[in-house]
């Protein structure tokens, strides 16, 4: 009897769940639900407004989401329930959560409705950024041992500057939540009535450490006395191996979900994290860009060099057996989506829908002309900053090399080519400190709607492209973890590797680079390391004028 | 009984005349006529293409200019023909043509019609780049006393360059060609059957002097020995100071213009230089900003000093007994114009549409909103090269700061400032130097056209900006110069500084700077400032992503 695993994967502005054979990892059917809230980023429910930088989710909305996706996808798919042996959940991270012991968030509870803190706070919420950098440099100077893990700078989105930004703005909320929780933690908690937190985003996002745990109480008083048990208060709960069982499906979830009693539910990932599995990455080498509105670049490496201006690296986060590492690009598809909302004239709209294309098949088609280094336009990826390596939220998008002559079709292209080169950028990074990238994989809705601009990357980044063959690589990673925990004896498999063996799949011809084009990439690149050296870290143009910016807004 | 002259004014898509009163300027009346041939720069009429970088206007339009405006103007204005005293010519410059001994265009005659160097060079022909280059080169070398006069460095626009690439490239159409000659001074040969060379276009574009006439034949044979006679055959022809009488109307201009034959022909200007009197500019310390598809910048000493970078300097070349100081930026209108044709999305059509609001008029409204710096913008106005005080065509546009909340009319704003900031750059240039500049004055067709524009050029330049009053410039400064061509005894002026007194016009009020906005941009500059000196004398990335753009082009 052929069995089947449901991953659900919980993003920025939706949750979809999809059915997948244990055998091949064949998807047999999927849903998608948005989310009623969407991304607060303006107001809570109340009305209340909230400041700039702030993105807050729901946590009623992912429960709406289990509710809704999981019975569609099950129906659609014609799947018996009884031979579904598991559930895997993968979400954004660090995407936070106060609760109090029994799981309720503070948000439930009528007395914490009106106050913003009580709420999630989503990945890319960027109002920590005082207090993370005040712990980078607090953390320098006592010469912490879990700073290099994380590239030598913990980011904004990190797990403990959101929380002490909790703390220093509502100090009852800290006080209130007996614990902080990822979104998928959270969620697996509401299905098997488990606390657990996955040993992936406790790696990557709050400072924990296989080897060490969490760092000492002394330097988290040494950030705030009030902050000393932190970790082993608000951070309590065992941390859990990626693709271990943390319980059965409760009967309250069973019935909220239509999922049997009593099957495995595996530790949650983060969303990307999770993608891994699915691309087949079984060793050091095979780079991962997972390719949305933003970039992750997922490798394994079998030492533990130290590598600057990456997110983190975690032993057993993405591979058992490796230390996977992450680094990522903080905007990626946003800038196509940027360019198309405000950079592109009426006439294209018009020609676009004459030929039935959408605006960026059209543009597409119109930069697919233009040979590497015809348009002579060069950009800085860093609309919304740079994650990767320069590690810094304040700097600002850049063009250059406009002449009267310049459509637009060509600027689009040189944003394409702007986020190559900050890809090699991180490629040559880790290269330069011991971790060897020889393939790139690609997955995430952009490497499979876009061939110009994968081309673009193989000839940018001089190496073979590959792409995985799902276009749900969140919700079939959760489902390979779901086959992991369910276990070989219910008809999964003993561990990741033969998961993500049978399960995975990647295209078997690449991209590939042509050695003229190469060459002419590898000239512009060098123009991009330049600039990217010069903005990132010599002329500090691009923060003084954000400052400047936020002082008009201000005043 | 009140007397009248004519001014025409030769521009880079039409021609325009106006009837002016000597007494006070005032315009009765005014016509245009667009050139139907147009700027030739993809092929001229026989159908042969043209190489990137030309840019050839057809000698017939001007006669069709003269033949259509001056009789339409005459009868609009209701003035009659007997109480005209005067005709005045300004052109583009410098706007070249070869011609035989006796005024008639190469491009006439059958042999040549097929010959693209037959055909007049407009000014932003930007063919000429190489021969600039070696000119300068060897200038240098041999410490050539005219160099500083120029900046130190000779434009490729200028006349020595664009004769000697004909030489280069049509050795034929050089020996052929009895003379070369401006634009203006042709039409006035035309008009009076006499040929000149006026001082103004002399001075600034050919290299000429009060003081020491054109450069030595030694040096033109150091550059080629076929150039060693260039000033004295090709040239040849008296030099004759802005403002004075060339000759009278012939009895065949007469005839072809409906103008008294007899009456004053004054010696032609150059379509910027011309407006200086229109706005009473009558001693030093008052830069003129005509403001246009590009924009000149003018201003009188009493000194010679030499300053880097500006386009030229001319004894009396501007108003006697000054030296006249010229320096430019080669893309301000243009800019605006890209930005409208390529960055303005379809749904801010409909809206200016919706409002009846030409788009300028709609991103200027919204843009009004921002106040200095709030944008977080800074753009290097480079679309077009830099003619001060880098004299670099190669050098290409930048923006800078873009975030993923950046709006269309924030870019718009930001390339204003940035031609505002390249004012700056020259009115700093000129301080540095010996130069003083304690006033603005603005005139232009975009002057008039968006108060905003003017009011951040106030504040940037920290200066008050005053407009004269005239909506055409030049066809008004070309009939100042007729009112003294025709001197008193006919009812006009006994020179310039009496004609502009009466005749040149500038608004009472002008714009002020505010000392906050000022303080702000004072802080935007020094950014501009070190960027300029970056990309324009560091970093030559620009310069080596267009020579990458070219060998794309012309593999």
């Amino acid at each position: 009897m052929e069995k089947y695993v449901i991953g659900v994967d919980f993003g920025t502005l939706s949750g979809r769940a999809a059915v997948v054979s244990v055998r091949d990892g064949r998807e047999l059917a999927h849903a998608v639900y948005d989310y009623p809230h969407g991304v607060m980023d303006r107001a809570i429910p109340t009305g209340r407004t909230l400041p700039p930088d702030w993105a807050l989710q729901h946590p009623a909305d992912w429960l709406e989401v289990l509710q809704h996706v999981i019975p569609e996808a099950i129906r659609l798919s014609g799947v018996a329930p009884e031979d579904l042996i598991g559930i895997g959940v993968d979400a954004t991270a660090c995407t936070v959560l106060p609760v109090k012991a029994d799981g309720t968030p503070l948000c439930f509870l009528p007395e914490y409705r009106d106050v913003p803190h009580a709420y999630a706070k989503l990945w890319k919420h960027h109002g920590a950024q005082e207090e993370a950098e005040r712990l980078n440099r607090i953390a320098a100077e006592r010469g912490e041992a879990f700073l290099p893990r994380y590239g030598g700078k913990l980011s904004s989105e990190s797990m403990i500057p959101k929380i002490w930004h909790t703390l220093n703005e509502a100090p009852e909320i800290y006080e209130t939540a007996d614990y902080f929780i990822e979104a998928a933690d959270w969620i697996v908690w509401q299905l098997t009535g488990v606390l657990s937190r996955n040993a992936c985003a406790a790696g990557y996002k709050s400072m924990w450490s296989k080897k060490d745990g969490y760092p000492d109480p002394s330097f988290f008083r040494a950030l705030d006395p009030r902050l000393e048990r932190v970790a082993a208060d608000k951070l309590a709960g065992p941390v859990v191996p990626i693709a271990s069982r943390v319980g059965g499906v409760t009967k309250e979830a069973a019935a909220l979900t239509g999922l049997p009693e009593g099957i495995a539910v595996a530790a949650g990932t983060v969303d990307a994290h999770v993608a891994v599995p699915t691309a087949n990455i079984d060793g050091p080498g095979k780079l991962l860009a997972i390719i949305g509105t933003s970039t992750c670049h997922m490798i394994l490496s079998q030492d533990e060099p130290r590598v600057p201006g990456i997110c983190g690296y975690s032993e057993d986060g993405l591979m058992p057996g490796y230390f996977g590492y992450e680094a990522g690009q903080t905007c990626v598809g946003d800038h196509f989506a940027w360019f198309v909302e405000n950079g592109v004239p009426a006439a294209y709209k018009t020609a676009a829908e004459a030929e039935g294309l959408s605006i960026h098949q059209y543009l597409t088609k119109l930069a697919e002309a233009y040979s590497p280094g015809q348009s002579g336009l060069l950009a800085l990826d860093w609309w919304n900053g740079n994650r990767s390596i320069l590690v810094d939220m304040d700097l600002t998008g850049m063009f250059l090399g406009m002449t009267l002559q310049t459509k637009p079709e060509e600027l689009y292209r040189a944003l394409i080519e702007a986020t190559a080169y900050g890809t090699r950028m991180i490629v040559e990074n880790y290269r330069a400190h011991g971790v060897a990238v020889k393939e790139c994989y690609a997955t995430g809705g952009i490497s499979r709607k876009n061939p110009m601009m994968m081309q673009i990357y193989a000839d940018v980044l001089n190496m073979p492209v590959y792409l995985t063959e799902t276009t749900q690589c969140g919700a079939l990673g959760s489902a390979i973890m779901a086959s992991v925990a369910a276990g070989s004896k219910a008809g999964g498999y003993p561990d990741l590797f033969a998961a993500s063996a049978a399960m995975g799949k990647v295209s078997p011809t690449p991209y590939l680079p042509d050695a003229g084009r190469a060459a002419i990439y590898d000239a512009l690149y060098q123009e991009y390391a330049r600039l990217h050296e010069y903005f990132g870290r010599d002329n500090h143009v691009m923060k003084r004028l954000k400052q400047l910016k936020y002082r008009q807004l201000t005043e």
